[in-house]
């Protein structure tokens, strides 16, 4: 499928990503450029990784597929930097849990000769770092390809099919219309979840003995990396503030059946609840 | 450690509870009352189970130690129900998830020859029904136990012994400080999750599609049976009222950084809640 993938910032996503790759027999080379020497020295002794580059520029010269896997504030201006280096045909995507800022400013940054179509396959994971590659991570997961207006449906359909065959159901849509769902069904009930661990370490440290497996569930999330998720949280920022004041409202109404006691209004709200919830089908099956 | 233990409402927990029970020699019989003439029939076959009784009284009255696992707001009226057919010097103890009216009331609408002490083992499960049982549902788990300022210490010591028994850790709190703690770790998380997926279930269907492991585990106990939260949530009210309220302060703060772009502000509610959420030890785990 590709003669050579590079992966910009291989972490568990794209670590994960290349050992996929590899396995399904969708690359002949890989190339990888990570900004911490640390990482460079891991990847030297990887299955997937056949080169390691100090600069970016370097690692993206001979491929034909990129795909830039760093923080979602680093990757226009990654893209800037790698811009003079990338041949002409060249295919870059990038996996950012935002889209609207990311594809307008990374296609602008771009030569015209260059293709670019943002993505964000919905895979990631508590577990950091490419120590925990996984090639199953995408099995059955969703995956975002964003197209703006005027991106060629055969840019579209390469950056497709590449999903599809690791494993990804895929869904195009605009940037846009990705980050309003990426708002309600990730990054805010992250948010979410991270206001509530922060509240209870305003309590009792010995509650922490007393924690069952809802709680633990329930914030998992929050134990994510800081720094990413105020990244990816003031670049969605709009759609997650329309996102928060929507739930605001139904945590009012919950607040008001509590405060009043009402029964049927209580009831209702947890049979909706449950109702949505129970939708959902188990995580790797087929729609 | 008993000749007869009595459960009535055998689900999960009050099953769970008989298999480990027997496995670890701390009875010798067992007895069991349901409302529901359908799950007597599947009791019938059950090797934790050695009577099967269609009326409360009768499943009790042979029995030493007694555990109400039934909804929280049918336990105080099936104490009273029972109260005259208990031996003096019984045992009784309830698993409900709410302390402080069930053990005022219980306590009340029982004789005073028999002991009673109230329980909350934190080994709840979204699965539910007896066909679910499992032995080791408690290895680990926390367990409330909550007597009043006249409870003999000789009843509560009773009462942590066979917990511990079973695998918990147990914690002797007063009810009152109890349902403190469940609004904060159990009841508000789950109610904030109901409230979510029911927002949620306002939304684009098609986005049930999307949802990736960080929703899934956010929202599991959503899935949870409504009528039971509902008086969960009723009896804990005040507790609760409360939690969310302080919680609120919390929600309102990141809506504030989000809304003002403030960086250092979001970024350090969000290393709040991780500096807390990575301080849970694993499940199963000892202190």
């Amino acid at each position: 499928m590709f003669e050579r993938i590079a992966i910009l910032g291989p972490g568990l996503l794209g670590a994960s990503l290349l050992l996929a790759a590899r396995r399904r027999g969708l690359c002949r080379g890989t190339a990888v450029w990570s900004r911490r020497a640390e990482t460079r020295v891991k990847c030297e002794g990887q299955p997937w990784c056949d080169a390691v580059f100090a600069d970016p520029g370097e690692a993206v010269a001979e491929a034909d597929f990129v795909v830039v896997c760093t923080p979602v504030d680093t990757i226009v201006p990654l893209l800037a930097q790698i811009a003079p280096r990338l041949r002409p045909g060249t295919l870059v995507t990038d996996v950012g849990s935002t889209k609207s800022l990311i594809c307008r400013h990374g296609r602008a940054a771009l030569p015209p000769s260059v293709a670019f179509v943002g993505s964000h396959p919905m895979a990631g994971s508590e577990k950091t770092g490419l120590e925990h590659a996984d090639p199953e991570l995408f099995q059955g997961r969703a995956c975002f390809v964003t197209p703006l207006a005027d991106t060629p449906a055969a840019d579209v359909d390469r950056v497709a099919r590449f999903w599809k065959a690791l494993g990804l159901e895929v869904a195009t849509t605009t940037p846009e219309v990705h980050d309003e769902i990426a708002a309600h069904l990730s990054h805010l009930p992250h948010l979410i979840a991270s206001a509530y661990c922060a509240y209870l370490s305003t309590r009792d440290p010995a509650w922490l003995h007393f924690a069952g497996p809802g709680l633990r569930d329930t914030t998992r999330v929050a134990a994510g990396d800081p720094a990413l998720w105020k990244a990816i949280a003031l670049q969605n920022r709009e759609e997650i503030l329309r996102a928060l004041d929507a739930f605001q409202r139904e945590l009012d109404h919950l607040r008001t059946a509590l405060h009043n006691q009402q029964p049927f209004a209580l009831q209702h709200l947890l049979e909706r609840g449950r109702d949505w919830r129970v939708r959902l089908r188990p995580l790797g099956e087929k729609s």
